[in-house]
Parts: C-alpha cells; sequence; structure tokens
C-alpha cells in the first residue's frame, strides 16, 4: 500500500499527530481557512445548510426525521448541549460508563442537576445489553440512557446496536457520544435507534477543531423548549434561529466551518463512511502487528479495539520511561498523547487523521527506535497487567 | 493616507467585511493555520501560555493581580461562563443595558437563575454614573453590576471609566463586557476598577473566531470554585487545570489559537492598544464623513460614536431598499450587517479588521454608488429621527 500522493508528510517536518482530535488533517483543509467569511452572509448561511444537510446524509437520515444542529466549542460543549436541552428537568440517566468521557457525562449531568445513575465498567469492558436490560426493569424511573459509540480513553468500541434494542425494548431514550466514532463507525438511524447523537468536526470527519454538532431527532428537539441551564448551550434554541434564519445563533468559527466542507469533500471522496472506516481499520491492523511484533500488548481483547485509538501497556521493562518516550517519538515525527486516562500505566496511539498503513508502519518503526535509544530488550508489559486482561475478558 | 502595501486588498477578490467580527484579517493571521498542532504537547501548551501572558499585558496587569483564561466557544460563551462562575448562587445584578447584548447579559443570568436587575437606556443612551450610584444606594443586595464597553449593536461607546468609579465608591463588583472595545480602547487595570472584563479572539485583536477569554482578578476566581452552573462554561475549573497543566481543559480550538498569536504580534507591530485605536479612529471619520457627504446621518450623538461600529439611519427616501442595498455593496466588494437590532430603521457599518482609511473612504464611495443605482437622492433620515435623537441627547 503506497498512498504517499494522497496522503503526503505533513509539510515543513511537521510531526503526525497519532492524538485523535486534533489530529493531522489535509493540506486542502487548512487551505479552506485561507479567508474570511461573513457570518450573516447569505454564501455562508449556505455553507452551514449544506454541511447539516450533509451530516444528516451520514447518519442515514432520508426520511428528514432528525435535525443536525451545530454548536460552537469543543465538543464537550455540544455534550451538555445534548444533556442540557434533551433531558426534561425531571428526567432520569442512566449513563453506561466504561472510561473518562462517560464519567465526564455523568460529572455534567451532575453539575447540571439532573437525576442519574452510573454503571461504571472501568478500563477493559463495554455495558452489555443485559446488564443495561435489567437497569431499566428495576428503574422504571429511568427516561434516557447515555452510551459512549467508542470510548476514546481506552479505545473500546461499545455495543452501540446491542444498547439501542433493549433501550428501546423498554422504551426509553438513547442518546449516543458518537465523538470519535461518527463518520468513520457505522450509525445508521435506519439500523440503530437514537434520539440524538453528538459529535465533533475534528475526530473522523478530519477538520479541525472549533465546534460540534447534535443528530437529533426532530420531535425530541421539538419538545425541548425550556429544558436548557444555558442560554448558550441551549440546543433547542440554537436549532430554531438556524430554522428560522440559517445562520447560527452566536458568531460561528467561521474558518473552522469552511475548512469542515472542504473535509466533508474529502470524505465522501473517500467513500463515506465504509471508505473511512476501512481505512482507519487497516490503520489500527498495521499499527498492532507492529507494535506487537516489539513486544507490546493492548489493553484490550482483540474483539473491543476500536479502529480509532489503541491503549497499549507501558512495557515493564524499567529502562522504559514514558516521558523520554515521548518526547524520542516526536523527535522521530509523531505527537503521541502524553499521559494515560486509564487506571493501568498505559498509553494511546491514533489511527485516524490524514495518514494510512504506511504512516502507520512508520509510527511503529519509530517506537521500535525509542525503545532502542532507552535500552529497553522487550516491549512486553507486566505479566500481571496480562492476567488481569484475561480474568475479565473471560 | 495610503497604506495599501500594508492593508492590501483581500485576495481573490474577497469582499472586506464591514461586520465587527467576523471581521477582515490579515493573510499571516490565516496562513498560521497552515498546520496542525497537537493540544497537548509542549509547543501548544507555550502558545496558550504566551498569549495570556500577552492579554494580560495588554490590561496593564503590572502586579500580576489577574488572570486570563482562555474559553472555546464564541464570546457569547465567555460572557455566560464569566457570569455564571463569578456572581455567586445568591448574588444580585445590575445589568446596565442599552442595546442587544446588554439586554442579552441579563438573558443569560435568567437562565442561570441569578437574581437581577436592569436599567434599559433604549438604544441611543450610555447610562451614567448618577444613575448607577442611585440604583446601588437603593438596593444593597446588588453585589455585582454588569456594562458593556462598546454596546455593538448601536456602536455606542459607554463610559465605563465613571461607571467603575461610582461601583467602587458603593464598594460593588464590577464586570465588563468589552467583547467589540478591548486592544483598540483603553482598558486598564491601573486606571479602571474592575473584577473581570471578557471580549474574544475575532474583534479588535483582529484573529478569527472560535474562543474568548475573561481576564479576572484572581482572588475573585480563586473564590468562584462551586459557582458554575455548567461544567463546559465553569471558568473556575478552565483556570484551575490551565493552571495546572498549562493546557485547555477541553480540546481548544489549536488553529485558530494559532492564528491568534499572530493576530497579536500584528497588534503589538502596530503600537498595541493606542496604535490599534487610533487607526480605528481615523476609519469611523473617514467613513462618517463620507456618508454624511451623501446625506446619512448617524444614530448617535457624536460623542457617544465608538471607533468600533456606526449605525446610521436608513435614509427617508422611499427608493431605498435595504436589501437591494446590501446587494449592491456586496457587489462593489463590502459585507455590511444584513438587519437592525435598534427600534428605529438603520443599518451598522465596521470600522474594525485590516483595513485603513482609504478603505473606508472607498465603502462610503461604494454606498454612493448603491443609492444612485437604486435611484435614491438623497440619504437623509426621517426628519423625525433626527428630532428625537436630538430630544434624548438633550
Ligand atoms: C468520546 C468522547 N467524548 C467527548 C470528548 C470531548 O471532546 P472535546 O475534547 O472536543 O471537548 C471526546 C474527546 O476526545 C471523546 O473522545
Ligand atoms: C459587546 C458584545 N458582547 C457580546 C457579543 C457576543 O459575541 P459572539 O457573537 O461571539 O457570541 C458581541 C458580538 O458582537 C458583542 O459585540
Amino acid at each position: 500500500m503506497t498512498q504517499t500522493a494522497e496522503f503526503p508528510t505533513p509539510r515543513l517536518g511537521e510531526p503526525y499527530l497519532l492524538t485523535p482530535g486534533p489530529l493531522t488533517t489535509a493540506y486542502e483543509v487548512k487551505e479552506a481557512m485561507l479567508r474570511d467569511w461573513g457570518s450573516w452572509d447569505g454564501d455562508f448561511r449556505a455553507m452551514t445548510a449544506t454541511i447539516c444537510r450533509r451530516l444528516l446524509a451520514m447518519a442515514g437520515d432520508e426520511a428528514g426525521d432528525y435535525v443536525c444542529v451545530p454548536m460552537q466549542g469543543s465538543g464537550s460543549f455540544s455534550v451538555e448541549a445534548m444533556l442540557g436541552t434533551l433531558v426534561p428537568r425531571d428526567g432520569k440517566v442512566l449513563v453506561l460508563a466504561n472510561g473518562a468521557y462517560g464519567l465526564r457525562a455523568a460529572e455534567t449531568l451532575r453539575y447540571l442537576g439532573r437525576d442519574h445513575v452510573v454503571i461504571d465498567k472501568g478500563d477493559y469492558l463495554p455495558p452489555r445489553g443485559d446488564e443495561v436490560a435489567a437497569a431499566l426493569a428495576a428503574d422504571p424511573g429511568i427516561t434516557h440512557v447515555v452510551a459512549i459509540h467508542c470510548e476514546t480513553s481506552s479505545g473500546i468500541l461499545n455495543p452501540v446496536e446491542e444498547i439501542a434494542e433493549v433501550v428501546e425494548a423498554h422504551g426509553r431514550k438513547l442518546l449516543i457520544d458518537s465523538m470519535s466514532a461518527f463518520g468513520a463507525v457505522d450509525l445508521d438511524v435506519r439500523r440503530i435507534r437514537f434520539e440524538a447523537l453528538v459529535s465533533s468536526a475534528n475526530k473522523c470527519i478530519e477538520g479541525v477543531p472549533g465546534f460540534g454538532f447534535v443528530i437529533a431527532r426532530r420531535t425530541e428537539i421539538a419538545a425541548a423548549k425550556g429544558n436548557s441551564h444555558s442560554l448558550a448551550l441551549d440546543l433547542h434554541a440554537q436549532w430554531v434561529y438556524l430554522e428560522k434564519t440559517g445562520q447560527w445563533r452566536y458568531t460561528p468559527p467561521t474558518h473552522v466551518v469552511a475548512a469542515f466542507l472542504k473535509a466533508l469533500d474529502l470524505h465522501e471522496a473517500e467513500g463515506g463512511v465504509a471508505g473511512r472506516g476501512a481505512r482507519y481499520r487497516a490503520n489500527r491492523d498495521t499499527l498492532v502487528a507492529g507494535m506487537r511484533a516489539l513486544g507490546f500488548e493492548t489493553l484490550l481483547d482483540d474483539r473491543w479495539l476500536s479502529p480509532i485509538i489503541v491503549t497499549f501497556f507501558n512495557p515493564a521493562d524499567p529502562a522504559f520511561d514514558f516521558a523520554r518516550f515521548y518526547d524520542l517519538m516526536k523527535e522521530d515525527g509523531f505527537i503521541i498523547y502524553p499521559g494515560k486516562l486509564t487506571v493501568v500505566d498505559s498509553f494511546r496511539l491514533g489511527c485516524i487523521g490524514r495518514m494510512d498503513a504506511a504512516v502507520m508502519r512508520r509510527a511503529a518503526d519509530a517506537a521500535g527506535r525509542a525503545l532502542t535509544r532507552m535500552g529497553v530488550a522487550s516491549a512486553a508489559p507486566p505479566a500481571l497487567a496480562l492476567e488481569e486482561r484475561a480474568r475479565l475478558a473471560a
């Protein structure tokens, strides 16, 4: 696989970002930011309309049952807007957590004073349909379920389809944080029932950061007037204004929006969700194979590995020093996440962004060189970590 | 005055934005967005630190009594973050309103359930020290006063110095929305006492939109833990995280931040607040003179005209059609605000952005050509509008 023409090295010795959002974007995406737009002007309103229409198509909304509402700020702002607007003040939420982003959704609900309970699965395991069913059966007061599609803190791909079936069977409402999955992992309203999903510009659609968006069932958002705890994050008000004027309620990040439109073009040219997902899966497979050849092992059992980001155990060898590993990788042209988000010592490498399998092979090679320079003979994790993983997966 | 080299026409026939934010930015500012940054990486953390340091210097904080906290989203998000975090839940706010942004601050407080009262001065007049003093004397329960520095909906420059003195004399706290003024109109902590100001990337500092910032007295923000109604907009949590890690709490708009750093360079090169303010005042004077020569008249009395944006009455001539005026101005290379924000029929032209007096003269010329093409003989406003203005100013 040589796609060097299609996926050139970033310019000026710029490193690749193995961090899933912000991530490495195509040069054309950034070039789209080389002009200023009047946000009230018809040309910009048309860009917003196109973006919303194409995102709805990406979610498979042929029937026009859903609306797309963009929201300024990072992805967390859109998550809070979705929760604060779509969950009524007397609602009760079941949060399915297995990492930092699930816990953040719960923390958001705590700030908002919305009643909620959490199923916390730790770092290794997904919430499964049967336990969700049991929780819903036990508590008829639960009105909404929040699921994280890809829990980016470990890279686990949660079984949203299974969860959606159970939530529907119990007559409750499903809200999905698909921040790091939408655009590369299928989430189609014709196949999976949900009331809303949230994602952002700078993940699998490969735009630059600055806004997020919620795709919500029209009847749900229409009924959500007066729920929001916040003016800026009132998704209902944002939607009403957008419908009426074609404009964002407050100043949009115009350049970021222009870049996103170009990113959508590239997404379509790559074959949409299927094409993007195939590249990311190939990225992941190449990365995991290369890292395993060095002795590294993944935090998760293979069946839960997402094509978005992979967490590896730190090597047991005491010569391994993460801070130095970070610096050596950076010297070699790869920015990785500094710091872990799991309980055990681990680090994460992203597979998303404007990179192909050839780049992932070079990333694994760079990891190998870093180990050599640190004097780490094998990257094998502590035996205990592997035992724990096996025990939990059993 | 010919600054054609320094202030080139935007490329590719791109129109000038006579809309104060988003506005016309320098090409170098946009070029700074041509690379991707890892938001956790040391290089990006250093950019954030530089930006905060330079904004504090711009506010004259030599003593280190203030902190600068950037916040993702549009300016309104930062306003809400400031109000929700710095006003305790049992606080009471006096909002000084004379236009849309003052009223929006009050609406924000309503959403947040924070007690507040409003002095509403309509569209023409600023809130004055004596009436603020009377309101504070009458209600000792008022803990905070919110003032709008430049009320961008009319362009009125409110007398914040006079207001600050009264607020201090009554032992209350002042929060200033200096969104459209900071960076071009002096707001120096050594001269004007306030607890916090809020502004954003895409106004007088001439960056692109995507974040705002609050400059707050350190003791105030340190005491603000637990006040916020919102996780995403919790300015205290954002500050604590920034102090601890050097990072934004959630994904920052990395490209917008890089552009802002370049915009700060250009701001400094122009002579800081004084230099920027001088150019904008020359822009305004040229624009107003050119428009008056056509018969247009300003909504406001001269003494309240800001160097940011000027509101003009619509001409009385029935041949004047604003939608057509908008289109003709656009054809001629100038995007103006579609729609009015005042009670009387009026429109606004911005004086800020990468433009000089030569551009403003061309803008007035374009307005003249548009009148001719519409068959408007004189741009004079209805006599009643001028009488009303005179009556109010008396
Ligand atoms: C699943 C998930 N939810 C929420 C977020 C928060 O997004 P942001 O950092 O843009 O606020 C992320 C970010 O990576 C994420 O992966
Ligand atoms: C004085 C003032 N306050 C608040 C705002 C709101 O800013 P934004 O549109 O970025 O939300 C503006 C925008 O022009 C403003 O001029």
